[in-house]
C-alpha cells in the first residue's frame, strides 16, 4: 500500500491526539514530517513519534519533506499564512479550527486552495464524534421528528497554553475556541441551513487578569428552517472537559454526553496519572474517560480526509463550512456589543472578531 | 393545637398536590373547604379529601368557609379577582403562579393585601426544593466560589389543561407557565439581586394548533451583580418533566436534577400506572419518580406559610417576588419582539405580557 | 393534640436521625428524654435538640421521663437487656438493627413484650425508603413481572464509633451492622416469604488492625418461592455511602440508587462542609446527598410506629421480624464457615454470631 | 502491506461484529473466505461483506481458501472439531467463547496445536474492551490500591439463535455463553491468579420452555491472592444489553458501565431502527449505543491476534486461559449441584458441564 505522506505544523497538545490518531487508526497516512517553530520542540516531538523529519521552517517543510498533505495544528494567527504557503506548495490541507482569524483571509485561503486545485478540510470533529453522529443518524431517521431545538456546549477551565489568552494571537476568547465547535455542529446537524440571525452574550468572569477574551458565553443562533440552537462555552468550569449535546424534535429527544456520559467512575483516595482533559485532580471521584481521541472523532475526521485526498473526493467539512462558522463568530461578538440579535449574512471590516464586542462594551 | 384553616380555591392538578402536601406534612393547618366553578368538581374533591365544606361560589366560600388561610390554584386570570377579593375580607393568601396577568394588577394584588394587613405569598416551589435548597446552601458556603452563570429549565409536553392553551386566560404560553419558575429562583439564589437586562427567544414549534402561546424559549437574564441566567421551557420536550438547574462559580459546578436525577430506573414490557409528571407512558424504560410534591418543595413551601400566619412572619417569596418575576417576563416578551435586549425597570400597558411578542412577530 | 411522649436511649449518630425525623415530621411525638451513658453527653444532647430531661440511667428514665414509646438507638450488646427493662415497665419499643446479639436475646426480647402487652417495631428504614417503597409498589403492581432476583447492597468504609470493630459489643462485623437492612428489606419486599438457605462468603480486607469482624461479604438468599437474592455488604468501599438495589423480574428491572442516584452533583476546588454519609471528602467530584433521613425513610419509619402507638395497630416490622433477619445472620455465619449454603430454619448456641464463623475459618 | 489472510467459520450475529472490526480497523488482515453450513447463508454473508470465497464445507475452506489465520465462530460444540482441523493443517487460530464443552475437548485443541506450531488465541474481548482496559490501567497504577473484590455481569433476555438453547450443542445455559467472560475477565485483571474455589447459584427462571439451561445465575470465586469476585449472568433481564464492572480496592472504587454507561439518552414517540443489542424496543426512552464492537473491544482483540500472527509473539489471552475458565465453569456447575463451594483445581468426567448441576438438582 502506497501511503500519503502528511507533514503537521504545530507540536502542542491537539497535535498529540492526530498522531496518536494516524498511528493507531490511519494505517493509509504516514506523518513523515513536523514542524514546530522551536526546534528542540520540533526535534524532541519528532523522536517522541518516530516521525523522520522536524523542521523549524515551514516553507522548508512543505519544500523537503515530501508530504502530500499537511495538517495544520498552529496558533489561529498562523492558519491563514500557513494554508497558503502550503496550498500554493500544491498540498492538501486539512486545518484545526478555527478556520482564520479574519473573513478576508478567510477568503483569501478558500481561494488560494480553489485555484491551487487543493482541498481545504476544516477539521471539525464533532461531525464525526460517534455518539453525536450516531444521534444524528437517529435524527435523520425519524426518531424525534421534527428538530425544533439544538443545544451544545463545550466547556472547561481554559486552555495551557498561553497564545489563547493573547487576543491578538487568538482574535477572540472562549467562543474562537470552543463555540466554534457548537457552530459547526449545528450547521452539519443541520445540512448547512442558513443562520438568520445571531444573538450573544459574553463576558470575562474567571481569567480576568490574563485576558481581555470572553471565557464565558451563550449564543442563540436562528436558522431558516425554523431551528433555534443555543451554544454554551465556558473556559471557566472547573472538574474537567464538558462536551454535551441535547437534540429537541417533535418526536422526542436526544442527549449525548462525550465525557462523563461516557466515564468510568472512580474514586481514589490518593488519585492517579490522568482522568480526563483538563481534570485538575484525579483525587477522590473523578469521571475517568477512555479512548478520548476515538471518542471526540479525531481518527474518523482524519481517516476521511485521507481518504478524501487518495481517492479525490470533497471533504464533507470544508473552507466554506469554517468561513460561515467565523461570519456567525463575528456576527456573535457584534451581538454582544450591540445588545441585540445580528442578522447574517453580515460582514465587518476588523482586525479581530473580539474588537466587535469590545469596542462597543 | 389550633390548627389555622385554609381554604383551597381551584380542584385541578396542583390542587392535589397542595392537598398531599397539608395532610402529610402540615398537620398544625387545616383544609376547612374547596372552591371550583363546578359545583359537582367542588363536590367530588371535598369527598375525595374528606374536606368538610365545599363551595362554587367564592365570595360565599370567603364568608362562611371561616378560613384564615385561601390557598388560590385558580387559572391565571382568575388570580387577581380572588386575591382581592380574599384580601379585603382579611384572609391570608399563598397564591400559585404566575402572580397575576399584567402588572396593573399584581400592583393592585399587592397594595390590597397591604392595605388589609393580610399576608401574600408568592408560591414559588423551587425555592424550597430541598435539592435546590440543598445547592444554594453550598454556594452560600462557597463551595463554588462567586457565582458567574445559572441555568434552570423546566420543560415537559404540554399541559393537560385547555386554560393554558387560551392566551387570555393565561397570559402567555410556556413562559408564563413554566419560565416563571426559572426568574423566580434565578432571584432566590441572588437574594433578589437587580436584573439590568433580558433576552429572549420564543417559538410556537409543537402546540401550534392548539395555541398562539409560545410553547419553546429560551431567556437570558443579567443581573446588575455580573451574573448571568438562563432559563430554558418547553411544552415540547417528550418523556416527562424536565426540571434541572446548573449553578457556575469561579470555584466549582453543581448539577442538581429533580427528576431524572431522583428517579428508579425501570423497565417494563407490560408498562405500569404512573412513572412521573407527564410521562407519556410507562412501558419499556422509564424513569420512576418518588416522592414528588416533596422532592419539589410544595410541603416546605406552604409548612413555611402556615408557620408566617402563624406567628406573623413575613414569607421568604411574597407578592413583590411575584411582581418581579411577571415583570422580567414583560420584558421577555418584549424582547422577543424586538430582537434585542430589554432594560429593567420595564412596563408597558399590554392586556397581556404575551401581546409584547406577538404584536411585533 | 396529645402527643405521644418518647424517650430515646442513645446519643450518636443514628439517633440524630430518629431527632431530626421526630422534630420535622411527627409533631404528634414528642421527645421528652435522652439516655446516654456519660452523662455531659446526655446533657449536651438535651440541650442541643431542646429534649426537658437527660438520663445516665436508663431504668431512672424508665421510671421517671413519663415516657410512653422508648426508641433503643444503643450499640448491638445492649438491646436486648434495654428492651426487657423498658417492657416490663409498660413501654412501648422501636428498636434498630440488629434486634440484638443472640436469638436467645431475641426470643427472651419478643416474649416479654408480649407478656407486657407492648408493641416491640424493629426500625429496618429500608423498608419505608421512598424510592424504595416506590419500586415495591410497582413490583406489587405487576410492572417487572414474576420476581425472580432481588440484589441490594449497602456499603461504606466503616462506622466512625468504636464499639462496632469490638465483636463482643457487636456480635459481628458489616453483616450485623448493614448487612441486616438487605435481609430485612428481602423479606419485606417478598411478603416475609420463608428463607430455604443462605449461603456467605466474607473477609476482613481493611480494617484489619482494627477489628475480627468481616468488613467485606457477599450473601446468596434463597427463598421457598424460588426467588434469589444477594446482599451485599463493606465496611470498605471508599467515597461515601452507597445504598442500591436491582430488582429483577420476568417482565422487567427496577434500579434504585438511594444516594449517588439521588445527589446533586457538585466539583468543588475547595470543598465544603459535608457531601453525604461517610464521604471522606468534598474537594473535586461530590455527591451531594439532600434531606438524607427522609429519603432513607427514617421519619417514615417512626411516624408509622408512633401511629401504632397511637391507634393500636400493629406495626409492619416487628421483633419477629427482627429475628428472622438474625436467624438467616446466623446461618450466614455458619455458611462462611462451613463452605457450603446452610438450611433453614437454623440455629446455634453461640456466645455471638460471628463465632460460627471465626471458628471453622 | 502484505496482508494476513483470515477465514471465518460461521456466518452469525457474533461474526458479522469480527466483519466489521477487520474492515474498518484492520487493514492489515484481509477477510478471505467464509464457512456456513448452510450455503446459502455463506453465499449471502461473502457478498454482503465483499468476502471473495464462501465455503459450506469446513475442510475444503481450510484446504483451498488461502487463509493463514482461522477465525472460529462456531457454536459451542463445533469448536473443538473446527480447531484441531484448522491446526493440524497449520492455521493460527482465534476462537469465540467458550472454548470447548469439555475439558477433554479443550486439552486435546491446546496439545493439536502446540504439536502443530500453531497460534491459539481465545477470544475474550472483555480483556481489550477499552473502558476496562482503562481500568485495569488504573488498578496497576494504584488508583485504587490492592484489590479485594471485583465484580462483572453480563445479562440480556436471552440469544436469538436456538442452538444456545440446546444444552447438547451449548454445554449449558447462560454461565456457558455470558459467564466465561466474567470469568476471563478476572483471571485478566489479576494477571491469571490462581482460582481457590467457586460457589454458584443458578435456575431457569424465564426460558423454562425452552431450555434445561440455566438462564439466571450467581457466581463467587475466591482467589489464592485472597481477592473474592463475583459473576452475575443472565438470559432473563430486559431492556438490552448489561455489561457492567466494579472494582473494589483498599483506596477506591471503580465503576464502568459498557452499555446504559456509555450511551446517548433518547426518547422516542414512534421509535427507531436499533438501540442497543437485544433491546426489545426504542420506543419511548431508550439507550442508544455507538461504536458497540469497538467499545466492546473486539476490533482491539482481533488486530492483537493478527499482530501476533505477523510478529510471532503469543496472544494475551490463549488455550490456556479458556481452559482456566472451563475449568472453573465446571466448578460452579458441580457447586450448584452440591450447594457448597467447589475447590479447585477441578476435573470430573460429563458429557456437558451442566450435567454437574442438572444430575443433582
Amino acid at each position: 500500500m502506497n501511503r500519503t505522506k502528511v507533514a503537521i505544523l504545530g507540536a502542542g497538545f491537539i497535535t498529540d491526539i492526530h498522531i496518536e490518531s494516524y498511528h493507531r487508526f490511519i494505517p493509509e497516512a504516514e506523518v513523515v514530517a513536523v514542524y514546530a517553530r522551536n526546534p528542540d520542540k520540533a526535534k524532541a516531538f519528532a523522536e517522541k513519534y518516530h516521525i523522520p523529519q522536524w523542521y523549524n521552517d515551514i516553507d522548508q517543510l512543505i519544500a523537503e519533506s515530501g508530504c502530500e498533505v499537511v495538517d495544520i495544528c498552529l496558533p489561529n494567527y498562523l492558519h491563514a499564512d500557513a494554508t497558503i504557503r502550503a496550498a500554493k506548495a500544491g498540498k492538501h490541507i486539512i486545518i484545526e479550527k478555527p478556520l482564520a482569524v479574519t473573513l478576508e483571509e478567510a477568503d483569501e485561503m478558500i481561494a488560494v486552495c480553489r485555484a491551487n486545485n487543493v482541498k481545504l478540510m476544516y477539521a471539525e470533529e464533532l461531525c464525526f464524534a460517534p455518539k453525536y453522529e450516531r444521534a444524528r443518524q437517529l435524527v435523520n431517521d425519524g426518531a424525534v421528528g421534527d428538530l425544533f431545538m439544538l443545544k451544545q456546549g463545550e466547556k472547561h477551565s481554559g486552555p495551557h497554553t498561553d497564545w489563547f489568552y493573547d487576543i491578538n494571537f487568538s482574535g477572540g476568547g472562549v467562543i474562537m475556541d470552543m463555540g466554534c465547535h457548537a457552530l459547526g455542529w449545528f450547521r452539519w446537524m443541520l445540512n448547512n441551513a442558513k443562520v438568520t440571525s445571531v444573538y450573544a452574550t459574553m463576558d470575562t468572569v474567571f481569567h480576568k487578569e490574563r485576558t481581555k477574551g470572553e471565557d464565558n458565553s451563550v449564543m442563540i443562533i436562528e436558522f431558516e428552517n425554523g431551528v433555534t440552537a443555543v451554544a454554551e462555552n465556558s473556559w471557566a468550569k472547573h472538574g474537567g472537559m464538558d462536551d454535551r449535546c441535547e437534540i429537541y424534535g417533535t418526536g422526542g429527544v436526544i442527549y449525548a454526553d462525550l465525557f462523563m456520559g461516557n466515564a468510568a467512575v472512580t474514586y481514589s483516595r490518593e488519585g492517579y496519572g490522568y482522568a480526563m482533559e483538563k481534570a485538575d485532580t484525579s483525587k477522590g471521584w473523578s469521571f475517568t474517560i477512555f479512548e478520548e481521541a476515538f471518542n471526540q472523532g479525531y481518527p474518523h475526521e482524519l481517516k476521511h480526509f485521507i481518504d478524501c485526498v487518495r481517492n479525490d473526493k470533497t471533504p464533507l467539512v470544508t473552507g466554506e463550512d469554517g468561513r460561515a462558522v467565523l461570519e456567525i463568530i463575528y456576527a456573535a461578538y457584534a451581538s454582544a456589543g450591540a445588545g441585540k440579535k445580528i442578522a447574517l449574512p453580515f460582514s465587518a471590516k476588523v482586525a479581530k472578531p473580539i474588537d466587535l464586542w469590545l469596542d462597543h462594551k
